[in-house]
Parts: structure tokens; C-alpha cells; sequence
């Protein structure tokens, strides 16, 4: 389980570092400011998730290579986006985007639940970990935070419904690592669908 | 003293949690934005708090029932928000907004001095935890905080005399519960004089 | 070693303090704002590095005297700023503005060393207590956060390569105070250096 957890949030972390980067270059943000959209979107989510559940040491500290990488990706890509326009691909970045968020709710919820919080600040700790990462970029680039833009198809919401899918699954006698799956796969195929059929809240 | 500061705090949810509707409304925003800016305001100045004394679980991972009613509140409130224009009344969401900074101040002062902490930085905690909700939710709406306008009458400053009217009290020898009613009620004047006879600071 | 670490942390807190009320000053804010900002910038890098890293109580709740000192010193500031234009001088506000981001450098990155923090991580908290005060004051009064802004010259930068010279000079097996204290001299000339020759990063 432990090992299963570990492996979600590294992929999350880079997920989440790509398309902070990507935010970044679009506002034309010096290394400075591109290194830390990236690791705001990157740790921001997970550091608020052991700050709420008190776990100690903070997981890039715990885990220090994680800044390292990400810090090093920053500096490849500020390289690569001189050469490679198709970095900046729409789809390319949806699907990674969404892929983060899937894997962020997942690995929030999971912890959450692994440590005896009640289901429901679970699903909201979920979330958060999935969500506050990109709102705090946004902040710190003084932008309005995406996910509440009127524009914006269903995000939060995705999360939601996928992390309520892992605790259904759990509640109903099945296992951690499927559930976790399913969670990942449910946020992903949401919010792809949502933005494909530009889906979102009716009021 | 326990079930006090309980009963102050789960008042000062519903407060705070009516005025970010409100403010939610007032921009027009979905079901996502009603609920954060609910959940913002009414549990952000106390996770505030509880981040800076340390104290673990959160107070609404403890008391798990708070979200589940707060997002229940929310859900109602968008239909309401259709049929009853009276809950938009100015009047109305004065005395409920100077009511839940006066509770918050109170539980934030009443539990920062539980915990033995020195009286200055406890009257600054019981200010950050009636205030820090609201900023919180303007920060993530990408407004400008409200309570620093020029325009707002004077806010801070009611918490902040409300705090240390409880301070004087207790050490005076008054027990608690007399002294956190008074911090209440306090609070709660100063900031409807405040607002009625249009007071700000001079400088 | 402790002692000198409260030295240093005693000072950066005055420098930031000052460099917070020039900044709300400008911004022409009544003394709710102007102790507000003087708060944030003094209080809220150390702060953060002391619940990134899990420390408590706070340093401010521990030394209860520093937020009653910078209180009063908002005060004080708030008189002298009619009678004395010479506090708004861009040059003294420069020295000590670079003053408080050195020191604060050095306490961050010393804290985290001395409670066995990565060497990265470590860089990274020293860098985040440095720079975050400043952003959480200009995101509590919905500004750009300075830093990131491109007219800035090199800011987080200096902090970045203050902190390394320290862990550098830590891993040579350089004694701790004379490492802060080069710590402190090299973010404050690069920094000082950055502004006169108005360098900032080429990409």
C-alpha cells in the first residue's frame, strides 16, 4: 500500500510540475518564476494535505529528491521550450493535467484515510491535495485561480466524484489498490469528458 | 469551559458560512464557488489557528459533521438564493457577519489562552481566527480583501478590542465563560456602531 | 549557536518590519493595514518555516515580545511617517530591505539544517522564509507579488545563492557562524549589486 501510494504521488508530482511550467511560459515568467509555478503546482496541494493531517516530515523533505527533479525539469525545460513548440499542445497538456489531478485525489484520499479521517474531510482533503496546488500558482501569480473561473468545465468536481468513488469502493469491502485505480481512472475520464463536451455545473 | 468554546464555535461555522454564501452570491458564481467560499470563511480562520497552536486533528476533521453540514447548507442555499431575495438583505447579513466575528474572536482568544499562550499572541490569534476566513475566501476570489479597504468600517479593530476586553476580564479573576460572552458581545456592538455611524480609523 | 541564531532572526525581523510599513505607506493604508503588513512581512516567512517544518510553539508565540515590538514600532512609524520624508529614501529602503532578506536567509536555512533537513530542502526553507513574508504581504493586499514581477532585479536569486554558499562552506567543514554570517554578506551584496547594476536572470 505504502509503496503503491509512493509510486501515484511521484508520477502526480511531475504531472503537476509540467503543467505549472506550461501555465508559467504562457504568462512569458522569468526561471524564477517558472521554477516556482512549478514547484507550487508540484508540492502546493501535497505540502497543505500534511500540514491539515500533521504528518511529519513534510513529504519533499522526507523525500528530497523529488525538489531536485523537479528543479532540474524546470531547467531542461526552459531549453526545451525554445526548440519545441509542441510542448505547448493543447491536448498534451489536458490529458497530463487531468492524469495529475486523478493522481493527486487518489493519493490525498488515500493517506487521508490511512491515517482514520472520517470519510467526508477525506474526500475534502482528496481534493484539496488535488486542487490547491494550481490555486496557489495561480495566487502567487496574482491570476483569479482557474478553477473558479465561470470558462473552466467541471475540475473540482471531477476530483470530487472520484474520490467518493474510492471510498464507496473501500466501504464496500474492496481493496485499497483498486480502489485507488478507479479513483485515478474516474477523475481522469471525468474531466477529459468534460472539457471534450465542454461540460459544466448548470447552476 | 469545553462545551463553551464548542457551542461559540459551531455558532460561529453557521455565521461565517451565511456570509460567504452571500459574498459567493454576490458574484455570481456556481455551485463550486458557493460551497468553497462557504467552506472558506467558515473553517479558514480556525484551521488558521489550529495550524499555528499545532493542535491535532483539525478541528473539522475531529468534528467531521461540520463540512457534511456546511456543504448541506450550501446546496440549500442555491435554491433559496431563487426564491427569497430577503436573505440578500444588508441588515440582515450586518448582524449575522458582526456575530460570527465576535464568536470567532472569542473561541480563538478563549482557546489560544487554554493552551497557555502569552496574552499578546493570543489576542493576535483570536484577531487571525475571526478575520482569516474571510481573507482567505477574498483571496481565493481574486478580490481585494475586504477588511483593508479604505471603504470598510472598522473590522479588525472590533475583534481586536473584543479580544482584549476578555484578556482584562479574566485578569481580573472573572472566570471564563462571563468574560468570552462579554469578548462576544463586544466585538459584536463595536462592529454594528462601527458600520451604522460609519467609523473607520482616523489614520 | 542558538543565541546567534536569535541574534540574526531578532534583526531580520525589525529589517522586514520596516520594509512592510514602507510598502503599505506607499499604498497610502490606514494602521490596520500598515501593522497588518509590518506583521506579514516580519512574521510570515519564519512562520511558514516553522510549520513547513513542524516547530512549536511559533517563534512569535515563544518570544511573545517581537509582535508587541513591531506593534508598537507600526505605531511609532505611523507619527514619524508625517514629520520624517527621509524614511521613504529608495536608497535606505533598499540596504535594509536587503539586510532582512540575507538574515532571514541565514535563520531559515540554519534552523533547517540544525534539525536535519536534506541539503535542498533546507536551501528551499531558507529561500522560502526569506522571500515568503514579502509575498504574503502583497497578496494580502492584492498586488503582484513584487518578486516575480519582472522589473524585479535579482531577488530570490540572492537568497538562493546565500543559502548554498552556506551549506557549501557547512560541507568543507566550516564552523556554523562564520558560515551564516557569509551567508548574510553574500545575499546582501548580490543583492545590493543586482539593484545598482540593475541585473536580472537573461531567460
Amino acid at each position: 500500500m505504502d509503496f503503491i501510494l509512493f509510486t501515484i504521488e511521484a508520477l502526480a508530482i511531475f504531472a503537476s510540475a509540467y503543467a505549472g511550467l506550461i501555465k508559467a511560459k504562457r504568462l512569458d515568467m522569468d526561471f524564477v518564476g517558472l521554477t516556482t509555478a512549478a514547484m507550487a503546482t508540484a508540492f502546493g496541494g501535497g505540502t497543505l494535505r500534511d500540514i491539515l493531517l500533521d504528518r511529519s516530515p513534510l513529504f519533499w523533505i522526507e523525500h528530497y529528491y523529488y525538489p531536485v527533479i523537479v528543479f532540474a525539469i524546470s531547467g531542461v525545460s526552459l531549453i526545451l521550450f525554445r526548440f519545441n513548440k509542441e510542448l505547448f499542445r493543447r491536448r498534451v497538456l489536458l490529458i497530463i493535467d487531468a492524469l495529475g489531478l486523478g493522481l493527486y485525489s487518489a493519493v490525498g484520499v488515500g493517506i487521508a484515510l490511512q491515517l482514520d479521517t472520517p470519510v467526508f474531510p477525506a474526500v475534502l482533503i482528496g481534493v484539496i491535495t488535488a486542487t490547491a496546488g494550481g490555486v496557489l500558482r495561480d495566487i502567487l501569480l496574482n491570476e483569479v485561480p482557474e478553477v473558479f473561473l465561470k470558462t473552466t468545465q467541471l475540475y473540482v468536481t471531477c476530483s470530487f466524484i472520484g474520490c467518493w468513488t474510492y471510498i464507496g469502493m473501500v466501504s464496500f469491502g474492496i481493496a485499497h489498490v483498486p480502489g485507488l485505480i478507479v479513483c485515478i481512472l474516474v477523475t481522469f475520464i471525468t474531466r477529459v469528458l468534460a472539457v471534450k463536451l465542454d461540460l459544466s455545473l448548470p447552476f
